[in-house]
């Protein structure tokens, strides 16, 4: 048995290069770039009006004109203009080019219109209301690094640059492996002594959120079909993750039938509660990476999110999400297990407090949709106090 | 011009009941829920053996037994059996039934098994290592109420009851449309005085977030055009999300096409910053509802989150998130208009601390990505405080 923090530990020690590909850009969302994105001009690409109203020379301010004839009309996709009387004015919209002799903008609340002259009612300042070429970004800067994950706003990014295309790291090809003869499928009318699958979907719901889609197989506990069937899956996938069959059972095949096919047991059973039966193992020669989780909803639940997520994001090159919290009970963590804890959390005057869910046992899948997270909890000798800061990893937003 | 705190409030006073549809599972993540899910059985349906090892009864132990022939094996998705002799043992392994007259189970680490005769290491208690029917929860409670969200934890519900088949909440069939003769698409090259769109790409990603497909429509500075293409757009779509034209510039002739083709104005301009020029209005004969922002990027990013998103929740009848967080710099905000702040968050030992981002003004489209969403300060007398808690609306996890 190992320590919790050796474990996690030697699970980002394995990580995969998984290569990158492109992608549409309508296929980026929640992907990871793979490139670093220029600004391909200046943002904005040209001196920009700010507000609805006239463009003027400050110069006719300095010869003490308050009053402007309007010459012409600028909007937004219009080529630039040019004033031809420096002492007149153009009219123009939110967006569009200030012309190429103006250099300051006026907006209409702040002007008398009338018999197409234009009248101050304010002080003007040079410069005013225009949003300059290249006062956000020069072309040729980075508006996006490598390794960005691709939200709404980066989204729009790469679209005002024209990248209808994008590459993007690969992500994995992940099998999610149910086990146990107890198991029916969703649609299944169970007998008395049969469940359906929950956990593997579960799973297969997770990993959707992580833009991958999941195969999903179930074995049953016969020693020489495991083998067989993966023989084939360690060929075709990167990961595995596996849902049972890793206790000390008289069916608990997997860890064994694993280390036949050469997959080399990383570690097996860590001091932790719950998912203390967790099987880690890696297949040099075909990259395979194998998280083997014990088959109990909170428990498989808990270590996909503990290890197969920053697993994930390691090997994508992305920071590992790092969250505390305040713990909002006292609680015992004796050695040598380390806990987590279910909680839920509660934003009260911006601080995060963790407040502990009853769960009846790693079988109690219902708990899960009680919480947002799991709290680590390392044990030590004397109790964890209210107020506590403590990590905190987080299932459900 | 109205209060922002009135402008929100009448946007929630418009939402729409958008009915329910039946989804296969599979496409349920990320819905709502628009029924109540039952436990269809106990949960566990059975008494279940929470470790490996042997199931006894407990009167062999008041009759001084300390070990046990072991008379059969059950494993998980056999059906129940039966203790020929009260005083032997089953042999049994985690997730299996507990033979009808056994009560009490004890792991392979607490037995000595020798000639198959198990002999107790350690003190047992009667009942131990029984996961108990209906412990967790009993045939016909709530598993999941109406108005639920689904994630992965819920997923794992849904199925364990055999729910192939959902009933949710219909999302509304959104259209998203960009203005302004300036944008070309995004695999285009502009010309110097073109912008790509970007706008309405950040919002149809957006908008991906909540499973909504939004179709989108680019509409020329053309009234008459405008008008034509409107009229179909308000029949055949529950919402519209338009991006610029609602300013004072000359070609800003969305409110009144709107007007014209009876779209009740429920109010145009809003005491905030950025994203004063919003118009929000509502066609009640087709029951659609228009939002329609101002063109720049941070303001129509801005008040998709401020408002589209708090509709949204209400109209699908779930909580609108609140969150709350501790400024990081002491800021002035003046008289009339409520300003919406661009922020990083920073989780400092469990409080949420909001600094200030960056930002060249509301066409600075590069800010976004540098930030987590908007602290929204209400104007008032007195400068807002470093560590003063502020409500925090959230465009980036």
């Amino acid at each position: 048995m190992i320590h919790f923090n050796d474990a996690y530990d030697k699970v980002l020690e394995h990580t995969l290069d998984l290569g990158t590909e492109m992608v549409a850009l309508n296929q980026g969302l929640g992907r990871i770039l793979a490139e670093t994105i220029y600004a391909d001009r200046d943002f904005p690409p040209f001196d920009r009006a700010a507000k609805d109203g006239i463009a003027i020379h400050s110069d006719a301010l300095k010869n003490g004109l308050d009053s402007f004839r309007i010459e012409g009309l600028a909007s937004a996709g219009m080529p630039q203009q040019k004033l031809k009387d420096v002492n007149n004015c153009i009219e123009i919209m939110t967006g569009a080019v200030v012309p190429r002799n103006a250099d300051t903008v006026i907006m209409y609340e702040h002007l008398n219109i009338e018999n197409g002259v234009a009248t101050l009612l304010k002080q003007v300042k040079k410069g005013q209301e225009i949003h300059c070429k290249g006062s956000d970004l020069t072309s040729g800067a980075v508006l996006l690094p490598e390794n960005t994950r691709i939200g709404a706003a980066e989204f729009g990014v790469l679209a005002s640059v024209g990248k209808s295309k994008i590459r993007v790291k690969k992500l994995p090809k992940v099998c999610v492996i149910s086990t146990g003869n107890e198991l029916v499928e969703v649609d299944q009318s169970p007998l008395p002594h049969q469940i359906r699958k929950s956990n593997v979907l579960s799973l297969y719901a997770a990993l959707q959120k992580e833009k991958i889609e999941a195969t999903s197989i179930h074995l049953k506990d016969e020693k020489a079909d495991i083998k067989k069937e993966l023989i084939h899956i360690l060929k075709t996938y990167d990961v595995l993750l596996l849902s049972g069959g890793v206790s000390k059972g008289k069916f608990d095949f997997i860890p064994e039938v694993l280390e036949d096919l050469e997959v080399e047991k990383i570690f097996h059973r860590v001091a932790q509660k719950p998912g203390k039966p967790f099987w880690f193992g890696v297949q040099s020669a075909l990259k395979t990476v194998v998280f083997s989780f014990p088959g109990n909803p909170v428990s498989t639940f808990a270590n996909y999110h503990i290890y197969f997520l920053p697993w994930l994001c390691r090997s994508l090159d992305v920071g590992i999400p790092q969250e505390e919290v305040l713990l909002d009970a006292s609680v015992a963590v004796k050695p040598p297990l380390t806990r987590f804890m279910q909680v839920k959390i509660e934003n009260r005057k911006g601080n995060l407090w963790a407040i502990p869910v009853h769960e009846n046992g790693s079988g109690d899948l219902t708990s899960l949709v009680r919480s947002n997270g799991f709290v680590c909890l390392n044990p030590r000798g004397n109790a964890y106090e209210i107020g506590e800061v403590v990590p905190f990893i987080r299932t459900n937003p």
